[in-house]
């Protein structure tokens, strides 16, 4: 198969790793990539250094494209832009900030730029700013996420019908049905997290990833909506957050509930009681750490069994 | 086609008219049922007297199956219940309180029984009960919703695995694309009830049919959490709630400013400000209220070309 996204991306199958922090290096990267999909290295947690090295050592383990993700707030954005200009990286996707500050930049250095969105108003102002395909990314996504709540069901028809760019689509997927649901509503590819959370090759740690076959549904909660909206495993962090917004507490209080470094705590060494573990509501349909070529495999296999039964579903 | 579903009622399309309070009445359920789906009437805001009228009436309109749904904490819901067994229906929705009160007893009238949940554990909790198949509603559907917030994209295939009686999706389904996204989810029917609440023939106020045609997205959300979810369009009434919610108001303070008749003062008397409004994410998708027939016509059409296309999703 041949559609927008593997000839945008150059690659074999529609499948984009999502760039997660603290679990996307360039073991789990350059293992997407290897295995025909396209591996996303998450800069969102690495300081520019380790950035830069993330990238000589994807580059040396695959000769397959890959990308970089960059929160366009990070406070070092500059620092870590360059080194991504200057590694030879082709590929970028962006999320968290406005699109406006630095596609134009990017493209200028030849890259392929990926924003990432919760709302068709967002992909059309990502549109405007010259991106190359937009992410549309629906509530029951891990890590953050938007205000408007929209599924990834009601989600990715709006998006497709708002831009002429092609959409991948994100929250929800991690079967081989999941991304055919997805493909049936016009998305053009899929961005997938949780499942990729879950692999042998994510740099998570060994309880998160336990934690993530372990939940199941209901498991996780869209959790601090008057800081910034984002999905959490319900551990004992979530329990205190949650009571602080039952009883009213506001930004401030609930962004001096939160403090600094709570994701690395929780998803990189692995404090499940205290940490901030991020991950989707699909966590209850993963119930095995299983190597990437194996879950691409899997989905592909199971997508494809699909498509070839779907005469039956004539009405 | 014939599935589970359509065998199960005896209709031609597996698409289920959801039994929306103050808008299902018979006029809907009989155009939905003539059409080649299955009809519900919403006795949830019927005094008993007019639940029987509306059977009548439905009767004489439809030689064809349709149903009634029943929320199981009705206050009179013992006396809604025999006329609806007296009355010859054969087909009950059952919604909003424990399958096991009032199932057997059903079953035991010879009807067919259906029970909607929210989760996979209130699913299997239903087949327990006996009933005959379950509608598993995600977080995006309009009306009374999970305490969990499971999206339909990921609840389906979770009901599915849990139980072995034909499962209907609901919530961010009115088209053809979204019907065959569930049904490739593993659902064997879908139940509907935005679209069709922006029909010719839904009793609902035309005020409020125009708020679901002009609704966008982020337009609705899921509201009174502490007391029971509903998804509301956010009108004046909503902010009230909104703005007591985000200061930590109590179930009990919540409860005082919902106070009563306010669904049918929205949906059914019109007032857009201080009323109910109940309506699905999916009305941003809404953008013409349309008779019955064309609605049905165009699903099926828009369903029927995607299942005919999908050999060249095939990777």
């Amino acid at each position: 198969m041949k559609n927008r996204v593997t000839q945008l991306f150059g690659i074999q199958y529609p499948i984009i790793q999502g760039g997660m922090i603290w679990n996307a290096s360039w073991k789990l990267a350059s293992a997407v990539s290897n295995a025909g999909g396209l591996g996303l290295i998450g800069s969102g947690s690495m300081r520019p250094e380790i950035l830069r090295e993330n990238i000589e050592k994807c580059q040396a383990a695959t000769d397959k494209p890959f990308g970089v993700n960059v929160p366009l707030l990070y406070p070092q954005i500059e620092e870590s832009l360059q080194i991504i200009i200057e590694s030879g990286v082709r590929i970028i996707f962006t999320s968290a900030g406005n699109p406006k500050s630095w596609t134009h930049k990017l493209k200028d250095a030849g890259l392929t730029v990926v924003h990432v969105v919760s709302s068709s108003k967002f992909a059309v102002k990502s549109e405007e700013a010259g991106v190359d395909a937009v992410v549309a990314e629906g509530f029951e996504a891990g890590g953050h996420n938007g205000i408007d709540e929209t599924t990834t069901l009601c989600l990715i028809p709006l998006v497709k019908e708002a831009v002429d760019i092609p959409v991948l689509a994100a929250g929800g997927i991690a079967t081989g049905a999941s991304m055919l649901a997805a493909m049936t509503l016009g998305a053009d590819g899929v961005q997938i997290g949780s499942r990729f959370a879950a692999s042998e090759e994510s740099s998570g740690h060994e309880k998160f990833k336990t934690s993530i076959v372990e939940a199941e549904e209901g498991a996780t909660k869209l959790s601090m909506k008057k800081v910034i909206p984002v999905r959490l495993l319900k551990n004992a962090f979530y329990q205190t957050i949650r009571e602080a917004e039952d009883a009213g507490a506001s930004t401030e209080q609930l962004k001096g509930l939160l403090g600094k470094g709570r994701a690395k705590k929780g998803m990189f060494e692995g404090d499940l009681a205290q940490g901030e573990l991020e991950i989707g509501q699909v966590s209850a349909m993963i119930d095995q750490v299983k190597p990437v070529k194996a879950i691409i495999n899997d989905m592909v296999t199971e997508y494809n069994d699909l498509t070839s039964k779907m005469s039956a579903f004539k009405l």
